[in-house]
């Protein structure tokens, strides 16, 4: 049972963190740092990491730019694995994340969500399997609050299919005004604004009478956090270096 | 249980009509009418309608443009009710179905599957119980060689949906080059082309965290055979006059 | 522009009534009534009903079954419809909106989702234009957590389909131990249970090459105080008496 | 440009082999064996794979048990790597064919869907990484003639997924008997049977607020045929042995 400190323990991604903590069998929070020291679980709940006597296998941090260097310290001191989750660093905290895994196991992603990360992969995986014979289209569904066009996902997805793909790629986002038969090159971006749909990706594979379709549904930003306890768990079996999603989904 | 003439009964769809109503026990076949008058099935072929020396309850014809005249004489002296399932018929040709319907009950329909034509109505029905908090999207999927886009049907359906929206509607083929909230005016027309696809579509009512779809699957052409059935025992109990397959619709 | 009276302005659903207001131009909140008078938003909150000096169109009332008497009794002497949507009234208290339904137009529902609502509509719809060639199965999702199954809201769909099929309907659970072909009369229901999905209908329509399929996907619980003011304008238009959803969804 | 021999070339699935080559770049069909020898294409057929004078890289055999014997006799002797996608060979068949994969790589599987086989490894990959955070469902769709459930399919996903999971699996096919919650040992298996539904299987991985769903739709048997045109082209790059769809998967 692997023991995590959690820092930014009280706030609104720490307390998932705290619920998805509970109800496994592999791990849990020995101890909490917050700003805010109230005790909301069954966990002590410090100022500051270098208050904590204990020691932990890895740390979770879900908290704000202005807390990094305290905890990037008190990790290298100790020589525990740090999972990074905050967002928002500038370009120096980054090069500070990545100073840090020279000395320890660090993990920092661009996209926490441990689901989507997994479609990147299996995406690939279906490109390369599937091969000549399908045609590939992605549809996207969010929000009708969203500005951009097609998400950021959604191009993360046509890329990888693309780099995975026998032709160059070629994106398309409209049909209706042309009059010509799909090209195998083509990868369909379609993007659906609707209510209040949190994101939906969908990759599909359709070849000669078959349909291989891949998607992945999110119904709250929570997922992030869910994902950094995958991540913890992942990162405290690693020797020191800078690790990201795509290397836990590639290590199963 | 209603007795059916079949015009058109040893062709491809004739077929399909002789197995879809083999397996229902509200109406049979009494009779075929094919230039091949060979006999498949437990039912008599004649060369012309007028060799057949019995009575029906209905005509279904999905047979050859140049059999439509002998065929709407024989229903008309008959008094019998005519579906009218053959197509390319030319425009004199659908003067005389028209002429034929001042007499006798006639089935004649843009669009011969009963499928496509409950979703248009079930449509126009979401969108006018759901009204201003929903927004409409529409995704369609045909395969690789389908040269035009949107689709027919995807177009009648967003017309279904405008006239029954609250605002003027405005179709929207393509979103990624513009940085903008979607407007409630909006109805999104996606275009999925792969595989051998053979038509799908779906209407998607997104609002505050709920989604209603409405989607239709077809698997083959064979279903304007099927299609035609149902309009014949529909038809079997009008009035003389000209229907479609939304008169069968609303009717139930 | 109708102008609202929202009692439990102050509570989960009430906030929820407030911003989905804001968001249309038909109606607005005029005043406020909750135990916590504390002004949120807007327009004034009251301790009580009685309390606000000025006039509304129509009632939400989303608070506490102890709040429903002096509620009903504002709304009766003022002849003001009333959407009673607070949950858990004892038999009483149904009685005791019932008696006030003599008077005004009083709008109560066992389940205050519009998109439910419309769904069970559109099944019923659909099996009466489908009929006999179109097998029916119903697929309800919801969270790993919920101990019942099927789910209510699935019995309700199986039910509204089975009224209008022209067999008695078997409702089926489990086909696994059998081997035999499916009957006529047979409704497939699959209760899937995982993770923390909120909760997805669907129903299947599965005819000679083609699929009809409704669902409709609920992302919280927000819904069901959404539905309410679509209930409330609804309400404001009609004659004394008592109405549920399903007037409301037949109505358009 | 890979050179075919094509055994069974005028039968029903030889055909869609013929089509589907046609289509593809990387390979062509240099000659056809077939008990009927009528030339359909462009290529020439022959009553015996003995009467081909040429060379080619790789046989695809889709003919008649009957036809085995010759057609390994002459892979052997050639050195030409076979694809055996004849169905119903007797046991003694199928240690021929283990015989000859002695001398020639020979490929021989259960099921030659490549999109089924894709699904059954995207299925074990995600068990690995999503692991027990995640809770898995099965669902199968298949026509209303099919008297077996659940299908062989659905229960080779669920046994993929079950080996990859940490605890011991248990089938769970009904859930509408009992109240209880979802066990994370459970894999639910839902067999839906309506209309013609060629075939659907979609495996579900419900997580907290995030879902990941792998599906699969077959639109006709077609695709058993051209999943031997993949696999003839991954054959004819091994080494003497025994493949199967799962080593072509794997490969990739």
């Amino acid at each position: 049972m692997k023991r995590i400190l959690l820092n930014g323990c009280n706030g609104k991604m720490g307390r998932v963190i705290t619920e998805c903590v509970a109800q496994r069998e592999d791990c849990r929070i020995a101890a909490g740092v917050d700003v805010n020291t109230a005790t909301l679980a069954d966990f002590p709940v410090f100022a500051s990491p270098s208050d904590y006597p204990g020691e932990v296998n890895v740390i979770i941090d879900f908290s704000h730019p202005s807390a990094l260097t305290p905890l990037l310290t008190y990790a290298v001191e100790h020589g525990t694995p740090a999972v990074i989750a905050t967002t928002g660093l500038s370009p120096e905290q980054v090069e500070e994340v990545k100073r840090a895994s020279g000395h320890i196991p660090v993990f920092y992603s661009g996209n926490m969500s441990l689901g989507i990360n997994l479609l990147l992969e299996l995406a690939k995986k279906a490109t390369a399997v599937l091969g000549d014979g399908f045609d590939v289209e992605i549809i996207e569904k969010h929000h009708n609050q969203k500005i951009d066009a097609p998400s950021g996902t959604a191009l993360m997805l046509a890329d990888a299919v693309g780099e995975t793909m026998p032709q160059e790629p070629r994106y398309v986002y409209d049909r209706h005004s042309q009059r010509k038969k799909r090209e195998k090159a083509e990868i369909g971006i379609h993007s659906v604004r609707g209510g209040t749909i949190v994101g939906e990706h969908e990759v599909i594979f359709a070849g000669r009478d078959e349909i291989v379709t891949l998607s992945h549904t999110a119904l709250s930003k929570e997922i992030f956090a869910t994902g950094s306890v995958n991540a913890a768990l992942f990162l405290s079996e690693q020797q020191p270096g800078l690790y990201n999603m795509g290397d836990l989904v590639a290590s199963k």
